[in-house]
């Protein structure tokens, strides 16, 4: 991806615009959203029926979101959109902060799987589709989700889905299985976007679809919670559901049959360089985390940052986040500049790098917390778990490199030299 | 070194300005410099004296020299001078790709340790000095040396200097010994600066000075040249040398005595950013030659590229080359923006990443290439040997992590909350 | 620990007199733990009150347990004793089978932290104390702590130890505060041996003491469970308590005042050995999940396993895996041969080794199995988060690196040649 | 490897026999080899033809072999034989020491090729070609050389050997060219075994046939060395030869035609795991010089050993080291035990660790040693080129843990379940 990038790629600078932005988020995180979260999950603790909100709950998250939307700190995640959302530039630099706040996110109306989801209706929905789900989305009234994975086949290969969506009249006939569909806990979530197979003798990309399913219609059933590691994150939840015989209106669908890749397209892209960038938030967390430790608790007559390899892993973590961060703010920039599809091997790189990296600096940040650092005592284990699902969810590390690999394999078309005379490597030599 | 950044800084295009000169040195090393480079290697094979140039080569390179000068390419690497240098921003364009060739940076009279002792000399140099010196050296007509390192001490630690400069009426006196002194072994080098201890007295960072010595100084003795690896980079050299009894005018001083660190921050800086942008060039032409080895090269019925994670290694070398790329522009350009002592935590965490980075990925290119790999018909061996021993030169990545991490956590005042309630962690995980 | 090692060392093979006992284990573990585990299980879900057992759970496995006592697969673990324990060597073997069941260890009652408090009870307990305390246990009719571990100091440096017991009259009054406790929150549990502060005025390690406390003393109070990566492990849990004006007998004391770090040696050397034995048995049966998961699961067309780097994964884990028996056996024969004292650098060395390598293994596995790794439907998630905590637990791999490097570098009393003439190094290379 | 294996593949001892063996030769190391050594590298450096031995460097060596032959300290490495070698388990812990030492193995008579050489003349040979070449490669008189790889197609996959030999009367007439001949530089050097294609027709692994060649063979043309990282190791050297219209008597095949696969297998496991042994050598002796170097070298006011993370990674190739070890004499047990045939796993698996690992240490010694480790003054530079390009020898890293994984994959005809009700795994949580 390099050869010939145009100059303005290079271009990383917040633009002018969003700078006031910005700090304005960041303020906004601290003043009003970290406190709403304090109260927050204080009143959740220990709720009898863990699937539900303890009162309070939802109107405590309601206001800060009533706070931020009459502060225009609202939906920043649609570019080219009459929303007015930002570009993915300037929204990457505002995602990094809201990835440090659990509720960051939600706060601000920026959350996933509703940005992705609320992109695609405003992309592709029909105006009956826009008014009836886009609208409340984009108000913060409802939730949503979206069911991909399944748990019989390779999700990574995508032409596996198998749950079938049968056209019989006006209506859509849906008959599988699907999991870890991520918000489908929550009492508020209350439309689906099913990835279904509407044409299984269509060439493999176009026999699939995207179908709008309310949550309540009848046949779908949620079989119960996917753990992440031994967490349910209820009431939020990763869902396992089962659609037995379930009838959709045949408007539900969306774009038309077998152009379920082509949507996906739309949604991937900036679905994954936003995961990218609150990775890189939570990464900035666990180094603050580990340094703070280190620097402030002492074993063997010595802080602890101090003893052994602790400075050179700070080191190396923050110089990889740094590197992270200038790598997301490429690839949105590239999806600014050369469109989602084009920038496809810029979101793969990221997607590849970034989450694996951060895994690892949480990691370094919780073996110098010692037992503390997988306890409910810091975000360290929270964060871990997280990162580590994420190098699975939106295609695993494995499928990302092959099409970064793809690209570059694909710029050389003759064989290197096999031999040759002195090439006077030795020149390069020496310090 | 992220808080509060200068958006500026975020800027890493090259200027417009710069754009037609670097499209002129990648055309102008494609045409002069590699057909150039062919012959140059071919005259030396076998000559008899491996310290003498065969005949031929010397013209051969200074013919393209004088079509670089005369077509201005020349002298890029000193910026805000009268020479007319770039920035360190547009420079670090064109360093990488000069690194692709072992002549490059000499064709266009930006090699090291020239770089940096012509930077020297024109920052703190009096007019005698530069008359004598820096002129020549800026048209290309001599070479040099720097004398820092010394084999009995750990030179990470530059307080370790041992090498004596005593004033003696209207000459100093050195004794001492230094090794690795890399091209002093080339018969057209002329001069060196060499890092002495003037004042054992002082406080440690003023008993350091550097001085002018010109190569055929009487009592200047070289034992013999180190190797790399086993390679002497002959006829460039890396050399041991004893200096006994060697006298010098006291007016060979460079700024004054014990301000030698004073001018080693004017040299390290630019000299390690140069050295990181070469080393991205050597590190594209590694991940070139890997490509297409892999892609032509068969076993098992299939070229090796698709063979094991031969494809994974491609898109990590292409991520990690990438985000080198990034780091690097932005050490540039905080040298721009900043100054070069302001950059110094920048100019450590590109040092201290690159370089292993770069290894890592030769190495890989090596592994490919099977027992080709290693030997002399391709450039990876000496590249390998080049980039591993760049990890121990200008401070060892060890000390520059230490800087990267000091400087980190310097920015926390306050410890780690030890224990906290519930941090809805939770609400972080999933897919 | 290589020079002059005892031959005998070298002998790893396991005893024929426990051949046949490991053969009836492995018949066991499959026959009778397997089916039991999975009713106890399914008993315990969705039990209301998670830190009480299902009806039918306890006595499921009280009934295996009595089948394996009556058997004479019981208390392997305690050699050289009364019991008729195995040698560290041949229960090695075994460990490894029970690691793979997640009750196995019980079943046998060789689980922790009741081996090591037995192991504690049976070297150094007075009659009075084992016929209170260790009977039972040997028994597996109660079940037991161990409270180590403080919140508010760095315990990886056991001089930090706060809690304090101070002897008033004919009893000693606790006050301070534990975390990490395993195994407090079973209903079953009845005695804790606690690590206190004693003799504060003494030299750094005989101020502490170990002493017993039953877990229904007035005083003792349970704050609350401590999580590992969200779960708390109920009823099993890893409390929280607080010691309050705890008073119990003088004769609860074991061994006598100041000497805790004296039955630290007794039990550390034995319980970290089990943990990397038992850290093998998890290992092997991530890279077995792995393997079955890859060759039976396609995606592109081809089995997973065959895809990328899979199968040099493979190849890598059974590599490591392998390394890593061959150590813990060692270190085993070492504690058979020399001591459980002279044993702590081997024993050190496989706890440093074997968890963080087994905590990759695991890792690689869950990434193969895509979404599924990480959720409850297979043992990957739970046991990454076991095995990562033992890094911790026992002191965490950075102390245990320090104890292996501080008896390496006490090899060397000479440094190394500064320089030296040719070496002949050439003579080395070559393929 | 693991399922039922032999309870003797874990004797690891030395024999009782071979202990008194073993400390003579560690003696005849330091007292005879260590001195000649130094005198023989004396003698040759600065000779005017590096492809001549100087005057008195072969006598030195003679004289040093002659002694060996007479204390009985030669050709060890011929288990099962006449020649009376050790078993592999016994000869795996000398040549560990051998390797420490750069003429340690030939001055035993036990150095690569010539002992591979050996291996298939005394297991295949005729009684005339045992008495030609075995009599006096036996005696140390002569040495000899072995041609496999060629330049132009991947070695990896023995199918690819493309130098023809076809039978023309009462000879074989071979054309094509080999590359890497390790030893056909040395004067000594009287034959060569040439792996060969005779049979293209027939199936994959019935097309390979090996003869003898003799070196002053017309039509035996060394084109040159090839080098190793710029080394070209004279005068023992690794030739690049062309073979055109090369007549030899067709009694010079060895076994038979279309069987050189046949004949690999008995030179291969054993010289492979003969480098693992001496790769361990050399691993130690690196570990050796990083901790003494670290121990008496200081900066900012320590030892360098004391800085960063330098005692961890003293620690870490401590463990490593050992491990190897282990692994090294579990595989040399496996062939004494097994054959080679059925031990080739075990073969696989120490060629794909142990090089690896110990290029790693290797790499950190020189680290610690600054500009000095890549220097002549230590023999760290040229025990990394050397471990470095053993990944690529006998088989490259990749191809031998293919054999692993294939084997470890051929363990398991079930799939691993795809789902499945909670499996407790929560239970193995904890510290």
């Amino acid at each position: 991806m390099q050869t010939a990038e145009p100059t303005e790629l290079f271009d990383l600078r917040m633009s002018e615009e969003a700078r006031p932005l910005y700090d304005r988020v960041v303020r906004f995180l601290e003043d009003v959203v970290a406190p709403m979260q304090e109260e927050y999950f204080r009143l959740g603790e220990g709720r009898a029926d863990p699937w539900t909100y303890a009162p309070g709950q939802v109107e405590a998250l309601d206001a800060a979101k009533a706070k931020a939307k009459e502060a225009g700190l609202w939906n920043f995640f649609l570019p080219d959109s009459e929303v007015g959302g930002l570009t993915n530039l300037d929204y990457a630099y505002i995602a990094v902060e809201l990835g440090k706040y659990p509720l960051g996110s939600e706060s601000l109306n920026c959350s996933a799987p509703d940005t992705g989801n609320m992109e695609v209706l405003e992309r592709v929905g029909t105006p009956e589709q826009k008014a009836q789900w886009l609208e409340p989305l984009l108000n913060g009234e409802i939730r949503s989700a979206y069911a991909m994975t399944e748990p019989d086949v390779a999700s990574s290969d995508a032409k596996n889905v198998r749950l079938q969506a049968v056209r019989d009249g006006d209506e859509y006939v849906l008959d599988g299985e699907k999991y870890y569909i991520s918000g489908a806990g929550d009492p508020r979530c209350k439309i689906m976007i099913v990835m279904c197979q509407t044409n299984p003798d269509a060439p493999a990309h176009a026999q699939q679809s995207q179908i709008l399913v309310p949550m309540d219609t009848p046949g779908v059933d949620v079989l119960g919670p996917m753990q992440v590691f031994g967490r349910d994150d209820a009431p939020h939840g990763h869902m396992h559901i089962r659609f037995t015989d379930v009838r959709v209106p045949a408007s539900n669908m969306l774009l038309g049959e077998g152009r379920g890749f082509e949507i996906s397209q739309v949604r991937l892209g900036p679905g994954r360089i936003h995961h990218c960038m609150r990775a890189i938030g939570q990464g900035e967390k666990a180094l603050e985390l580990m340094v703070r430790r280190g620097k402030f608790r002492e074993a063997f007559g010595k802080p602890i940052l101090n003893l052994g390899k602790n400075m050179e892993l700070v080191s190396r973590a923050r110089i990889e986040l740094d590197a992270c961060r200038l790598m997301v703010l490429k690839a949105a920039k590239a999806m600014d500049v050369l469109g989602n599809s084009s920038a496809r091997v810029y979101v793969s790189a990221v997607k590849a790098m970034v989450p694996e990296k951060v895994c690892q600096i949480i990691d370094q940040a919780i073996q110098i917390h010692g037992a503390t650092g997988v306890s409910q005592w810091t975000p360290l284990a929270g964060m871990y778990t997280s990162q580590r699902t994420l190098r699975l969810a939106d295609g695993p590390d494995e499928v990302h490199h092959f099409v970064v690999a793809r690209h570059e394999a694909g710029r050389y078309a003759e064989p290197a030299p096999g031999r040759s005379e002195a090439l006077g490597d030795g020149v390069f030599a020496g310090p």
